[in-house]
């Protein structure tokens, strides 16, 4: 465990619990306001709110694992010697990381068949690339840790090109008022994604030690409020504007 | 209790608090967006979403029994003497088994009396199925924990009787675009319930020790997943398809 000055465990702290904060507040606000969007959007909107409140669930696990791995008294932190679990960001990147996919697809409105085809190929794509992410994730060896990192990257970029080439036919049949959020949403996804594999590069090229810990928890804190709760109220305000294109068409 | 390397423990620890996270969201999933499918499939997802609840309840305390039953502090697990309790699995079969069948056959929308003879059947089956099989677990004799297997074989055989050869008239008569769904559904509920008999006989046949009690507690947690996630999410597309036919027709 890194050493870390008092400021550097109480921001972490801090962080993560506004991450908690948001993630239950976004969660209340889509299920609450379900019911402005007609009804074929709901289940993208509901589905917005499930991936917040996953992210919520393991912001409490992060939190308490933070809590449980320092302790801070007398102005002094020190390690507990209870690990701090990173796993859990996996964890939750398993469950959310397809979802969020899916719900981008929902709002869409293609066909059943379009739909269910595009949901499973992307989140197949989302999920293998949290799989092959974690062996490197825990691996203290650079040549390890590049393998997978290599490994995950095809999937990463696989689900670029899907969501750039694949989706375009979809997004140019959209109304005309959505079109553009849609393709902001797809912007949003892609350079909220981005900053999880430049991360993961840090300790390969020696950025280490308390200030790297610091970083990376605030930086996965805010990549995931930007991807999980920022995409989710775009999606709502998406679900808005068809809903009431559709009932004025 | 097997002696578990840091690795072991955590991956159970971390696939255990995926169910919880995995179970509250289908919940919520299900309970939310039973308003999208038309008033007779209501219930049906509702169960759905009990059977989902019911697993989260049982999961949060397996995952405290985990916990309490290890501590891991300076890179070693040690077991702390209070035992892990098996027994929660059970307790949860118990309620959400029988409840599973009987989503399948409410989503079926069959009369009130079959909908009734056939629940009461299935759902008796599979309460006897895993109350046999409890005793066989909780003994570490070989020949009591065949006994036990072979018995609670019996409900599991019928239950697959009834489900391929009883529900073949009932699955002839549904609307053609849910058949295929429901067939599937069918055939879920069996391949994910085959992985628990076959489980129960690895210590019979020697495999025991720290690496059996993690394949096990990872094993029965996607088979919980399976059988009880995705076939609820099943359940709801059926009732969807079903919902949009009848009103269409």
């Amino acid at each position: 465990m890194p050493e870390l000055s008092v400021g550097q465990f109480s921001l972490v702290a801090n962080m993560l619990s506004l991450t908690i904060a948001a993630m239950a507040a976004t969660t209340l606000f889509l299920w609450l306001c379900r019911g402005q969007v007609a009804s074929p959007y709901r289940i993208a909107v509901t589905v917005s709110g499930i991936v917040t409140f996953i992210a919520f669930y393991h912001y409490l696990r992060i939190y308490s694992s933070w809590m449980e791995s320092y302790t801070l008294a007398d102005g002094v932190v020190t390690a507990t010697g209870v690990p701090f679990n990173h796993a859990y960001r996996y964890v939750d990147w398993l469950l959310t990381v397809p979802l969020l996919l899916i719900e981008l697809i929902l709002v869409m409105r293609l066909s059943a068949q379009e739909t269910f085809s595009k949901s499973v190929r992307l989140g197949t794509l989302a999920l293998l690339m949290v799989a092959l992410g974690y062996p490197g994730e825990i691996s203290s060896d650079n040549s390890t840790r590049l393998l997978w990192w290599s490994l995950a990257m095809v999937p990463f970029l696989w689900i670029i090109f899907e969501l750039f080439v694949g989706l375009r036919k979809a997004i140019a049949v959209q109304p005309l008022a959505a079109r553009g959020l849609i393709s902001k949403a797809r912007y949003l996804t892609i350079f909220s994604w981005a900053f999880y594999p430049i991360v993961f590069l840090f300790p390969m090229i020696g950025i280490t030690g308390p200030m790297a810990e610091t970083f990376l928890q605030v930086g996965y804190s805010v990549a995931d409020i930007v991807s999980k709760c920022v995409l989710g109220i775009l999606i709502f305000v998406i679900a808005m504007k068809k809903s009431e294109t559709e009932v004025t068409a």
